[in-house]
C-alpha cells in the first residue's frame, strides 16, 4: 500500500498577496523511488515573503510555480528511504521540497545535510537557512559593515532583521531598528540587542524619528520593506552609504513600477550606493554562513524567534500573514507524521 | 598702478539654472600678493553643469558661491607673478581660479600644473581636467566594466560622456550612446566611436530604442542626466548591472525631491547596483588618470570636442546653454589679454 501523502497546489495565480483561496490541499500516493532519488519526511515548511514572487506570473528571478503543483517551499526533515549512494535513511536535510508531507527528490533539490544536530532541526530554516545566510551576505559582503557604523534595518524583528542587527552589533556597529508595533520593537530591544528601535505604526514623523536614532546619519540600510519606510530612511544616508536591498515587501504590486520621490541626485551628493541582493548568489558559501551563524547561536549570542503553526492546513493562509505583520519571527509549519 | 580684473560676481540666487540675470560684470583693482600666493592670468574658464549645484542655496557637496562674490570656476592660465617657492612665472596651472582674468590665489587653488604643454592648454579643462578624470575614475572605478559588457552613456556628446564611451571601448565593452539631436549622435558615431547612438529628441519610444541598442541588456549605464531617459535604460538592466549616477542634468530642480519610477524591486531582482559619483574623492590619483588620458590623446585613440566662447561677456549665459543642449563639446571661454 503507498503510503498517502498530503500536498498544498497552487489553484489560481494571485494577483498580489497569495491567500487560502489560491490553494488546495490534496491527499496524493507517494510514488515509488527511482534510482538517485529519496524519500524526505518533511518535520518543518518554511513560510517566506518570497513566495508572493514565486507564485507571480511576472518575470522574477525564478520560474513561477505552475497552476497545480505542489507550492514551492524550503523545508526540513528526515530521509525516510534513500536510492542516492549520498544520501541514508535518519540523514537531516533540508532544501526545496515543497508544502507536502513527503517529498521525493534529486540530489540537486537538497541545499544541505543539517549537521549542527545539537541544536533544533527548525533552526535550518531560519537562522541557520536562508534567513540567517541572508543577512550574514547581505550585510557583510554588501553592506560591508565598520566598526562604529549606524546601521538600520527595516522589518528588524523579522527572521532577516533580527539577524542583520546582531551581526551588525558583533560587527562593532550602532543597531537602529524598524519594525511595526511595540510588541516587536521591544522584541528589538530586549531580544536582539538593538540600540534603538522604532515603531513605524506608532510615529506620525518616521523621518524626525529616524533623524532623532540616527545623528550621524545612516551608513548602512538593510532594507527589507522599500516604500515610505525607506523613503525615510533615504534622507538621512551618511556619505559613503551602502543600502542593501533584500526584501521589499511593504509594496504590494510592482507589475507597473510605482512612483515615489526619485534618489539619484541625493545618491549623487552622498556618494553612496543602492544595491540589490539575491542570497542564491553565494550559494557556494553557504557553509562558511551557516558556520559563524551556528558558533554564535551556541555561544548564545545570536537569539532568534520562531513563529511555529501546527499542521499544513496552516499553510495555505501563512503567506497573507507575514505580509500584516502577524508572525514573531521566523514563519513554519510544523508536520506531525 | 594697479592692473584691472574684469570678474564675474555672482548677483542673485538662482531658483534653478542660473543665467544672465544672476551676474554681473565688473572691474576691480588686483591686490598685492602676499607670501604664498601666485598671480595667475586665466586663458581659458571653464563652463560646467555642477556651476548649477555651486550657486544653489540647498545643502550640496560644497559651500555655495557667496552673492558678490567670483564666481566659482576652474580655469587654465599662467604664472604672471609668484610669491610661493614652488612656482614660477611662466608655468602652466589650472585649478579653481573663478571667472575672471586674474586670479591671486595661495597653493590650495591650484589643482596642478599642466605638464604636458605639447598639447593644447585648453584641455586641462577638459579632456585631460576634471573631465577626463570624471569619465575615468567614475567609468573604471564605479562602472568596473569588463571586456564584452554593454556600456550606455547618457550626454554622449559631452566632455564627460564622450571619454566615458572611448574609455569604455578601449576596455573592450560595446558602446551606446544617447544624446539630443542628429548632429549629436553623428558626433557619437563618427568622432567618438560608438557602436550605436540614440537620438532621444526624434524618438517615441526611447524604451524600445534602448532595447534595440542592447540586446543583451545594460552592463554598465553612466548616467549624466537622470529624468526620463535614465529610467528607460534602468527598464534594461541586465543581471548585476552597474549604474554610475554622475550628473543630474536633465532635472532642473531637487529642492524638493520629484517623483519617478521606484526601482527598487527592479534592482532587487536584477542584483543591480546604483551608486552616486564625485570626482573629488579620487583628487589623490588625478595624475594616474591624467597620465593615461593624455596618452590616449597623443595616440589618437582618445577624440574630443571644445565648445569655446570668446571674450568673459559670454559667461554670464554659458551656463543655461548646457542644460539647453547648445554646445557641441567642453564649453570654455577664452580671455583675451
Amino acid at each position: 500500500m503507498p503510503q498517502l501523502n498530503r500536498q498544498v497546489l497552487l489553484k489560481a495565480r494571485p494577483a498580489d498577496i497569495p491567500g487560502p483561496e489560491h490553494f488546495d490541499i490534496v491527499e496524493t500516493a507517494v510514488p515509488e523511488l527511482r534510482d538517485g532519488e529519496i524519500l524526505v519526511r518533511n518535520q518543518f515548511l518554511s513560510v517566506e515573503p518570497a513566495m508572493r514572487g514565486w507564485v507571480s506570473a511576472v518575470a522574477n528571478y525564478s520560474v513561477p510555480v505552475g497552476i497545480g503543483e505542489v507550492m514551492r517551499a524550503f523545508a526540513a526533515g528526515e530521509v525516510v528511504a534513500s536510492r542516492h549512494q549520498g544520501f541514508a535513511e535518519g540523514d537531516k536535510v533540508t532544501g526545496l521540497f515543497g508544502w507536502q508531507d513527503l517529498a521525493v527528490v534529486g540530489a540537486a533539490a537538497v541545499t544541505r545535510k543539517v549537521t549542527e544536530t545539537d541544536l533544533p532541526l527548525s533552526l535550518a530554516l531560519g537562522v541557520l537557512g536562508l534567513n540567517g545566510v541572508t543577512a550574514y551576505f547581505g550585510l557583510i559582503e554588501v553592506g560591508q559593515p565598520k566598526p562604529g557604523d549606524t546601521v538600520v534595518v527595516s522589518t528588524a524583528a523579522g527572521s532577516v532583521g533580527s539577524a542583520v542587527g546582531q551581526i551588525a552589533r558583533l560587527s562593532g556597529c550602532r543597531t537602529v531598528g524598524i519594525a511595526g508595533g511595540g510588541a516587536k520593537t521591544a522584541q528589538c530591544r530586549d531580544d536582539f540587542g538593538f540600540d534603538a528601535a522604532i515603531d513605524y505604526k506608532a510615529t506620525n514623523d518616521l523621518d524626525a524619528a529616524i533623524a532623532a536614532a540616527c545623528p550621524d546619519g545612516v551608513d548602512v540600510y538593510f532594507d527589507n520593506t522599500a516604500g515610505r519606510i525607506s523613503d525615510a530612511v533615504m534622507k538621512h544616508l551618511a556619505v559613503r552609504a551602502r543600502v542593501v536591498i533584500c526584501g521589499t515587501a511593504s509594496v504590494s504590486s510592482w507589475e507597473t513600477w510605482p512612483s515615489g520621490p526619485r534618489v539619484e541626485r541625493h545618491l549623487l551628493v552622498k556618494r553612496a550606493r543602492v544595491q540589490g541582493f539575491l542570497v542564491f548568489d553565494y550559494q557556494a558559501r553557504y557553509a562558511e554562513a551557516i558556520a559563524r551563524l551556528a558558533g554564535w547561536v551556541r555561544d548564545g549570542r545570536l537569539a532568534y524567534a520562531e513563529d511555529i503553526l501546527d499542521g499544513i492546513d496552516q499553510a495555505p493562509g501563512a503567506i497573507k500573514g507575514l505580509y500584516q505583520g502577524d508572525n514573531r519571527g521566523k514563519r513554519l509549519i510544523r508536520l506531525h507524521p
